[in-house]
């Protein structure tokens, strides 16, 4: 019997992956919420508009899993507690499940208990199809006029975007100083603008504590996102230094046959070698492939670990990061050396428009450590390539001889990529 | 003194290169044309029409280089010989010129001599700036009405889109079986569906060896393409096997001191290490610069190699390929799997069209040796995040686990390029 606590990305990855190894496996998944397999990544656009229907956000259905894949997939099934040596977990109903192996895909939550009044009806989170759906329910009934959004992660920033496209004044405020969990000026100075030419304001520096300072309408708070370890730790596995449960290549907890995926767990950080807890979809998905397919227990399978890559769009520009800022870099022991240049994403004769790169590299060993792109179009690729050449640990003067693609409806001769390369290398 | 060859996009990139690491070095290039450094993979868009005026596409004039460079560039200078015991050469008005080292950027040409009525009016090769006006007065003036394109290389299918566009019938001849010079069932079946579905007519098998067996208004051949080895040859430098003229990884011809560059080198396939002739802008551009900076005599650089990116839009969609397909790794000896799917570029919820990925992998050794990216969307990103892959050489277990950048404006939470991988590796 194979129990997977979690019925969105990770877990559903892994039932579905365990299935596939598996044909005669017992797979049960325990969702403790009313539908399973939803695009969260998707919730902005259902708040914009763009996404009209809700279950245009639902991949799968327990229907679906349970007809096509053999897997028995509970809604409204909320783990409360596991007991490893009994191995056996409990409902909140009271009910009790046996396991052989246990996947613990719990996601991670909006911990909003720091801020005051934060269970006011015009304060939301966007975590959930639930969310999204009462957020959508006030935009069309109240017809608020302006919005605080509480937090710049990726998800303040896209709720910013969404609720300004519905014509609200929006004012975007953070903490710390820097926008999209990214330690560099730069690239929080180019986010400003971009939201600043949109309409939105943005304040950094700026601690909410209280929903009641805030004169808006609405509030959407964005904060305090946490990893639900608190079954893993019952269960006695290890909470890692991020905070999120620790696992090895395998996705195994360090209690043999429990193993953890997606946004609770630690993955490993390819350029800094060291465990680190950064909550995607995309990582979701892998680990929770390779979880389920230890749990069912085939040829081992592993998950290397990430880059640290992410994209967000502000008002149809992306915004990309990957591997390490300067800064960071600096924090995590190199000794980094880094390029910024503006370069055009095709020719000018075809309607090129301005692309940033900065890269980041090793000074001692030419290594690169990280960038980010920032354009209207083609950032998405680039990125990837950057996040390509960092799994690789490609070093700059491979980089820079990259054979990429030239056509001028696509990118220019010289690539932004390449020209910020030429550059970087000035410095050594 | 240095001399270069030719002033297009290798030798006035190994002219600037030389220039700004020996500020003292005197510096001369010979253009045998009216104009350099045009940018040739514009002129398709120039018959088009979407490039208005030639101008557009001339990125330097001689006086730039002249003022700004310090570098003496002369046009209508056409090399007619090398004597490399004198260090000298002679032009075709019978001026001799002295060097120490010497870059030859010669570039390739069109050879339609076996082609019988080529010399008449309504026959084009397009190659130069002065092809690409002819063709638009054509247009203009005589108002064809149906045109052949004979040679389904880049330029070809280029210039039938162009040609189409200006509302001619164009039918598209290549002698072949496939198109864009990869031997690819798949991708030419994939090639002639876009080109049907646009009014082009594709006939492969179709050798031509008179323009007057074709019943059209108008021709065009982009066939017999050829680098120009004669000055090399005469110098002594050894020419590959290619044709084209051997290189190290210097841009150093055989002959001591005589640097090649550009489409009339050959330089190394880094996924089969074998020298290769794939005459592009941007290896152009790339040897050049490590031409230019090995001639002006600093310390050592090297150009790595290719492997073999290339992009083509066909009515507004991308076809792409890189490294080795399956016909061609079998042929290089190695034991190719490949997979191909269709997924989407974007989540469905966020207008996601059909993207078609394939990848080849070596059966013993799991590694990456090419793939071919069609999409309407984020297809240029795509091949080059492969193409960075086989320059890492990387495994297909590493680029499964690729953190690619995921946001639904951009891609989907599982990129076409990761479920081509899981489809590949299902074949090991």
């Amino acid at each position: 019997m194979l129990l997977v606590v979690g019925g969105v990305a990770a877990g559903l990855s892994a039932a579905a992956r365990a299935r596939r190894l598996d044909p005669r496996l017992e797979i049960t998944v325990l969702e403790k919420g009313p539908v399973i397999s939803y695009g969260a990544c998707g919730l902005p656009y259902l708040v914009e508009g763009r996404v009209r229907d809700p279950r245009q956000l639902i991949v799968y259905t327990p229907e679906y899993f349970r007809q096509e894949r053999r897997i028995d997939v509970r809604t409204g099934a909320h783990v409360v507690a596991v007991s490893h040596p009994r191995r056996e977990v409990q409902l909140a109903s009271g009910e009790r499940l046996r396991y052989d192996r246990l996947v613990l895909a719990t996601g991670a939550r909006c911990d909003t208990s720091g801020v005051a009044g934060a269970e006011q009806p015009h304060v939301f989170t966007l975590h959930t199809l639930g969310d999204a759906e009462r957020m959508r329910a006030f935009l069309r009934d109240r017809r608020p006029k302006t919005a605080a959004v509480v937090g710049a992660g990726y998800i303040g920033v896209e709720a910013a975007d969404a609720l300004r496209r519905h014509g609200l004044r929006v004012t975007l405020l953070e903490r710390g100083s820097n926008v999209l969990l990214r330690d560099d000026p730069a690239f929080t100075a180019a986010v400003r603008k971009q939201l600043e030419d949109h309409g939105v304001e943005l304040r950094c520096g700026a601690a909410v504590d209280s929903v009641d300072a805030l004169a808006a309408d609405m509030v959407v708070l964005s904060i305090g996102f946490r990893p639900n370890v608190e079954l893993a730790a019952q269960a006695g596995a290890e909470i890692g230094r991020t905070g999120a449960v620790g696992t090895d290549d395998r996705m195994e907890t360090s209690v043999r046959g429990i193993f953890a995926a997606g946004d609770c767990a630690e993955v490993r950080h390819l350029v800094t070698g060291r465990p680190t807890w950064i909550p995607l979809g995309t990582t979701a998905n892998k680990t929770g492939r390779v979880a389920g397919a230890n749990a069912a227990g085939g040829a081992p399978e592993r998950f290397p670990g990430v880059v640290g890559t992410s994209i967000v769009g502000i008002f149809g520009r992306a915004f990309a990061t990957t591997g390490l800022s300067q800064s960071e870099a600096r924090r995590e022991g190199f000794s980094p050396v880094a390029a910024r240049i503006d370069a055009p994403s095709r020719p000018r004769y075809y309607n090129g428009s301005t692309t940033t790169v900065e890269l980041v590299a090793d000074r001692q060993t030419a290594r690169l450590l990280g960038g980010s792109v920032i354009g209207d179009d083609g950032a998405a690729g680039r990125i990837d390539v950057i996040a390509a050449a960092l799994q690789a640990r490609m070093r700059l003067d491979d980089f820079e001889s990259l054979d990429l693609a030239y056509s001028p409806p696509f990118s220019p001769v010289w690539d932004p990529l390449l020209i910020a390369a030429q550059q970087l290398r000035k410095q050594f």
